[in-house]
């Protein structure tokens, strides 16, 4: 395990730590005035045109993408400190181009779309002129067992008709939204993971309707999490991505880097508010006391660095093996951070907000925004708990792989089996 | 210990139970949408006045007022589990007119305002006709030392005039909000304890202004949290409730009851959370298996009744102590309450989301807004922590009023001191 | 609910309190001492003979029993505070002739004996001249599930034949012990329940083997944990309890009034804890700070205060309503104290351990033993796990008897079912 | 950061963990019973000397010790690893002459000796002929706050004369120790930290009274933990390590690296307890179901691993950086990893214990004694919460030390000071 970066890496850090600290933090104020003014919680501020040129001009851009033809070629472990620092702030990733989901999308067209797709949509994607949702989870069923999904995509003629209901369809309500990759079953009498097809749909293509925002804990997030029926929406047979049947394949291929991505964005959050936290301490008093010195403040501070110090090392061995012995063989690792970097974030953000008090819950502050975000973070591909039961079963495969040399198992296993 | 229920009280629980879940829990999606069609997240929507003469003319109306000349006088224990049910939902105490902060300021008027503030303030608030905040927190100190309040009192002549910003002052978002009950320094040379006085404030006088509603987790809460400033706004010398100096013994006695609602309230938001898990995780399925029968989800049923049925009796054992030693006898009890329930409730809605998946953060359940409510009790009136050192001190002082009998303790506690 | 006590009660806690504080805390260390004098830890010391002596003279006697004939007459409700106060010490309870599992046996004879198995059994276990063990648990098979149990018991003629392993057979390492109670299928093709019977087996039968005694977490506890072998062993058949099949019937009514008393004891050992945990932080520095005066130890006095005083009222619930309604209404609360209090227990006696530092682990002070023996709690009759899946079913079922009166569960139930 | 192993450091993990699984695994049955057998319960049982010439004719002797001249040479990070795996057994670490307190003992012998000491004391330890033991702690005080000590060397001609008392000194127990390294103040008017010294005592000098021996949750350590009175203990002068007033110094010095063997030795107890639970889970069954089957066993897994692989991250960049920056560099790391890796694996057992039920907590498995030694590390060394009020002091001082670049910082700072 190597966790050192190289000299290019390095320098990224550097730039893009600055940009967030000297260009992003002081926007954040503007960019909510602007959204708010607009009246719609989803609308695009000019702030953020001002950020994403400045930071395309710095050559800080689609530095998420490891593709070196459409990207920056940097790989997974390289990628992850930069991740972090953007996590740091709620409009920390789109300045960048870097933001979800539009990374994973645009990583899907470079990875499996024709020429003629990626001419389409992903230039336009990568150079931040238009956005794009992921249309996959539904409101009827537990999507976490993508087997479970229920919307359709039928041959019809020289095109495919869809059909079904999505939600939290993240991205869709921005209005420079213009492409959902959506996911349905295409045949549902092939084989359990070869029913699913992917297929590129134009937003304004007819039988698209956009049901209404979610909330999430009361925040319109500015992406938007969108509910949307698809009746009857036709599209040509040639925005299938891939061939029929391959869906659960590429949703699969799609998760790994975006789960890193995720993980140290929460990361990032969390060591934001470690560091509001203890700068709110160190200017503070109560009962005579300033709250720095305080026993109880001082054990959330140190819980908080030793549990971020440990996510962050195992996120980075997860991005570490991806890179090495590919997303397979990570899955284990890949099931791990999932589980361990929100709910990590999760509590360092909940110590910084009870330090924080009324401001900690309030507009004030980031906090109560990322801790929403994280909190549903803890949901979104799947629960906590499948991600646990399938770590579990990786591990019970591997421990009873071979015969135990422990005679404290050996002995006791058949007597008491 | 006696927490059998009067045939009165019994019989007030089957109706205001039935209220609630007949007329409340159909109202909720009406009061929502009228509320979002008036624009104002403040809104006093139709419905809510409708409810409210349904309620009064049942004979539920002012049930949480102890006092018998003006409310229903009902002891602590009596009232407690009628709090539960109109705590399930986030309208379910206005119906009654018994929703916070307007109950704690009609128990203020009723016990210490004379018959002239009692004509003009108390009456209409008991009729529902206005609303009032309670202008206490502010947001340069930390206010759960009460100690630090920076807002002063001064008279000037036959007026007093106010100076000072307070934040987190809950319903003065409302346009039918008329009253404030101000806190502030009057005497700032006296004891510690005697330098705060309380006064009346109208709201229409001149020199408040309305800065801003702080938000809670992206949630504009109906009754609203304002900051205001208060800059030379002058009232008369009777506006004053008791002596100058007065102000924080008022505040204490204002705290006692208003916990034991709070904590019966976090207590039903759990109980409706902990039903919604359960029909919830009987009604569908993951992975093959019906929710209710997956061994994690048994679990965390398991824990939450547990945890509530211990909170619930603690909760219930605070009450009855005050009913029958006082609050100033029950104020380890009270504090513990305070601690305790918001934090259980807190896990069991936790652990609902979490089985809701999507819907659990969104608005289609009362979940999210009912927890994010719930993580703000835990600083309101004092975050946890304040709370615990109090609790701790008095248990010190209890297990230290003795000589050891435990040689355990006598042989160790001189050679090790 | 109503957890006054009578003014006999009053008194008997009084005097049972006097009596560990004085009598019985003052002479544990010759207990030790005497035990490790003899070179066998399962030794019976002349202090507990003086002890039980002096109790019994003081009428402090065989409280525990509930039958008025043979026992005090007490309920369950009266009885829990003087188990709290046996509690407290790992010698407290056998000086009142009230420790297990005598207690449970002394119950099972009162209560399904015949006139001459009393007289022969229960007169001397009465009278404390004799003590006796349960032969139930057994090592091959998980004995929570009842329905595993392997032990035969076989009608031959005038006599039934036992053959089975058992093992945390508690009781069985002392010389005075006489008697175990066998759990056994007599009847394997019976229904489910019906297959277990139990019988009354002298320890000096031919075929009894004493196979060795168990440590708990490097403990001998002074009752000791035997492991036994029966092979052959041949009793007359009037020693069955009642009729062959009755076997489940008996056992679960014995568990409830003992659930009763592990958790009270359990609750006192916490108590103790938390006596020695705020006397040695009142009487340590450390950094210049009295320990008692540091936060982070005040968060844990209050935690367990709280804690302590929530699982407190949860058993006395328990054993209200199993007074009030019986045992079998009573089955989720006595399901959920087996839960909770050893538990809360064990993070109370973590804490005071933690600050007692190497005194606390040594046998300087009781606090080892009894996390010992409360870690040990947490799996006899059934691990925690079992337990909450009990409670769970139990919930479930409540609250899925009516249909929903909530919109929200109607509303999502069909669609998302 | 690269935690990549050199070809010699993977050949010896791939060595000492096959003599681990296929010599000492199968031996801890002996050496309990020569144990046992010979009625002393810190006995040096001819097992063990089999297996240390094993182990040192297969070249796996002193890989400890970093330095290249009395030992193998081998940095902390690639002694790491090996260290996890002598951890898994209680009788594990001292076959390679690699137990503690043994080690740091030899390591402030190689570093801090006189040729003389080194001749005279580091060549029969590092054979193995000798044992060794380190009187610091006490049991008056704090020992945590090295201040705190009593203990005193006092010149007297050309000796020093010693007296205190000490208690935990681990391996005073055994017949074979020879040697304690004592430490206590020779200085008391110096400054603080350099009030203190370390000196040479052979254990047969005059004066030194063994008081008793110190039980852990009722195990008698192997090594034993002494209680041990030194009166008038005279040594020659030349018996001091280094000079007056470096004892404190001396003393931070063998911090470092016996951190790193504590913790990972930790993490083996840990990966072994992980090990046997998933053994057991897949070999029986509970309620018609196998245990590893089961959603709730499922979790414990998951979280084991999940944690488990956190805290060996942590360990192993601690290792790295005392390596690459050295220890004093590395202290918050150190001080990190001291509280994360014992509370982890305390974990890990809890539910592997839990899982084989009566099997767990008593001597048929090696979990009991291994959690009764992890928690005795929670206090060793300093209790956990001496170690986070220092890494937040760290903190604290490092996020302070440039201005925010926060504006939520920066704005709120001034005005709620």
């Amino acid at each position: 395990m190597d966790f050192a970066h190289s000299a290019r890496a390095r320098e990224l850090i550097a730039q893009v730590r600055e940009f967030v600290e000297q260009e992003i933090y002081p926007a954040e104020t503007l960019h909510r005035e602007q959204v708010e003014a607009s009246g719609d919680p989803h609308h695009h501020p000019p702030v953020m045109e001002e950020l994403k040129a400045k930071a395309r001009a710095a050559g800080l851009w689609n530095l998420f993408l490891p593709d070196e033809e459409w990207g920056a070629g940097l790989s997974n472990l390289e990628y992850a400190p930069l991740a972090e620092w953007m996590g740091r702030s709620v409009i920390g990733s789109e300045p960048f181009n870097c933001n979800a989901p539009d990374t994973g999308n645009m990583e899907v067209l470079a990875q499996y779309g024709t020429r003629e797709q990626q001419e389409q949509w992903l230039r336009p994607l990568l150079d931040g002129e238009i956005r794009s949702c992921f249309a996959m989870t539904e409101p009827d069923v537990a999507s976490s067992d993508a087997t479970n999904i229920r919307a359709s995509i039928e041959r019809d003629g020289d095109d495919y008709v869809l059909n079904g209901r999505k939600w939290w369809t993240t991205g869709a309500a921005r209005k420079r939204c213009r492409l959902a990759i959506f996911m349905g079953k295409s045949n549902p009498e092939a084989d359990t993971y070869r029913q699913q097809s992917m297929i590129l749909v134009p937003l304004d293509t007819a039988g698209i309707e956009h049901v209404r925002n979610l909330q999430v804990f009361g925040f319109n997030e500015g992406e938007g999490h969108a509910e949307i029926q698809f009746t009857g929406v036709r599209v040509p047979a040639d925005h299938l991505l891939q061939r029929e049947g391959d869906g659960f394949a590429i949703a699969q291929g799609r998760l790994g880097p975006g789960r890193i991505h995720h993980c140290m964005r929460a990361i990032g959050m969390a060591e934001r508010a470690l560091e509001l936290l203890c700068r709110r301490a160190a200017g503070r008093n109560a009962f005579g006391t300033e709250l720095a010195r305080q026993g109880v403040v001082r054990e959330w501070i140190a819980d908080a660095r030793c549990e971020l110090e440990q996510a962050r090392l195992l996120v980075l061995k997860a991005a570490w093996m991806m890179d090495e012995v590919g997303n397979k063989e990570a899955r284990k690792e890949i099931g791990m951070i999932k589980v361990v970097a929100p709910n990590t974030a999760l509590r360092v953000l909940d110590r910084a907000i009870q330090l924080w008090g009324g401001a900690g819950v309030s507009q004030d502050t980031p906090m109560a925004q990322h801790w929403a975000h994280l909190r549903t973070l803890r949901l979104a591909d799947g629960p906590d708990e499948v991600h646990r039961l399938q770590i579990a079963r990786m591990e019970l495969r591997e421990q009873l792989a071979n015969e135990p040399t422990d005679p404290v198992a050996t002995a006791l296993a058949p007597a008491h089996g």
